[in-house]
């Protein structure tokens, strides 16, 4: 696989008991949450909130489309670096890819990499509609400038 | 530890991969999802929805206090039976004890039990607040009838 | 989106609330777990067991890759029914596409769908290495007979 | 409430999205989380492994019992700290109380607080059988110079 030089976010986090299973590796359903709070930690660095509500109307991220890949397993208290590389900033998508690093790799071997497509929306939480919205011109400014 | 003889509702759920940790057991914590899982089929067997959102409004019950003991592990597949019984339904507070029962028990010798005491309160969402509110007439003679 | 006409196994579940996020709707990294239930549930429908250990020795199904298409956001007691079909019996590889249907959607309309490819290791507890195995031929039976 | 003067440990984390619920909070139940993470981290700090396995044995820390006391909410993205305060160290038991503070309350005023009881045992992972363990001297002698 190959990995990019460069990347325009990183984030790291350990291991926590919780988030082994039973066969004493992380469960690969946290790695989604991994990468989630990675791409928070983004938005938060570029001094951007990623939720907002006002009354019934959220501004939020669902997810379009997710992918990974997992190499090699992570284990309880292992140090992971989550690395993210932004791959489209569209009308309403932001699309990234991101790589984990760990122990069982190395920094030209990460042990699970993929990609998240985002949509900006509003989502109605009364009625449960999303209906998908422009992102805002300073997010996009903020998002390009971190390229 | 004794047993009560009646309780006032029952639900069973398995074990899935994913509530098991490195240890090889159920992780403590899920205990709790599982109870307030029976405690909101309970409410839906009733036929009261637990939660409820009028804009930023949302009618709902976090828990005041809640607490288990644990004496036997859970296992993946296991299928489990949570039992209900009522201690006190209040102006807003509504409490019950928990009984676990699993293949590594008996009928009479739980693998967990606990108490959950919970609030009827409206929160609104927007500024976080919570204020408690008394329980509906409807639902609390709903609740009555259960005992 | 394309849907096929015929599937291997079906499974359902009502979703909790513990399994929604601040959104109002379940959270996507939610939808992994649910899969891999259903996925479970069908191992123990053809009867046989996802996992076993002997000493450091776990025979598993770690997963090698998972993607997921999010079409409909799914709420809180909503009744999913999570649909797999088979694509792939390799030597040691196991793959299949899924379709989650919910309220939000319909028959010909799922709310989500992916594809899980998960492999058939030896897992050595105590030092982490894994070791792919062959799928067992009684196994490989039981899945080419639910073709 | 009253707050005791001094902690043995102090540890701090960062709420997640995937941490909430539709109620816009924390779920309840990952306050145990939470505090388990912290306890793990007391340990670490301490040079102790919280988890170690051999072969079928795993040494570990299964809870007999644990409470907790819900104040006040936490909301996505709120800082937390998590105070520990030894109360027992038995012969294979070990108790603390915990204080969770946060943005919605004041170094006197947590917004939970509740307690832990664990166990040190042995796990034998194909058997399932637990069987309880005398805290090891060294281990004993950390925590008692950690008070």
């Amino acid at each position: 696989m190959e990995v990019p030089e460069k990347f325009h976010f990183e984030s790291e986090r350990r291991v926590e008991f919780a988030d082994t299973d039973m066969a004493g590796i992380v469960h690969f359903a946290n790695f989604f949450r991994f990468v989630e709070s990675a791409e928070h930690a983004f938005f938060r660095a570029l001094g951007w909130s990623v939720h907002s509500a006002q009354g019934d109307k959220h501004k939020g991220w669902p997810r379009v489309s997710v992918s990974c890949d997992f190499f090699r397993p992570a284990r309880y208290q292992d140090i992971l670096k989550i690395r993210l590389r932004i791959e489209e900033i569209g009308n309403s998508t932001f699309r990234y890819r991101f790589f984990v690093f760990g122990p069982g790799g190395s920094d030209s071997r990460p042990i699970a990499s993929g990609r998240f497509t985002t949509l900006y929306v509003e989502l109605n939480r009364a009625t449960g509609e999303m209906r998908k919205c422009a992102i805002p011109p300073r997010l996009r400014k903020l998002l390009e400038n971190a390229l």
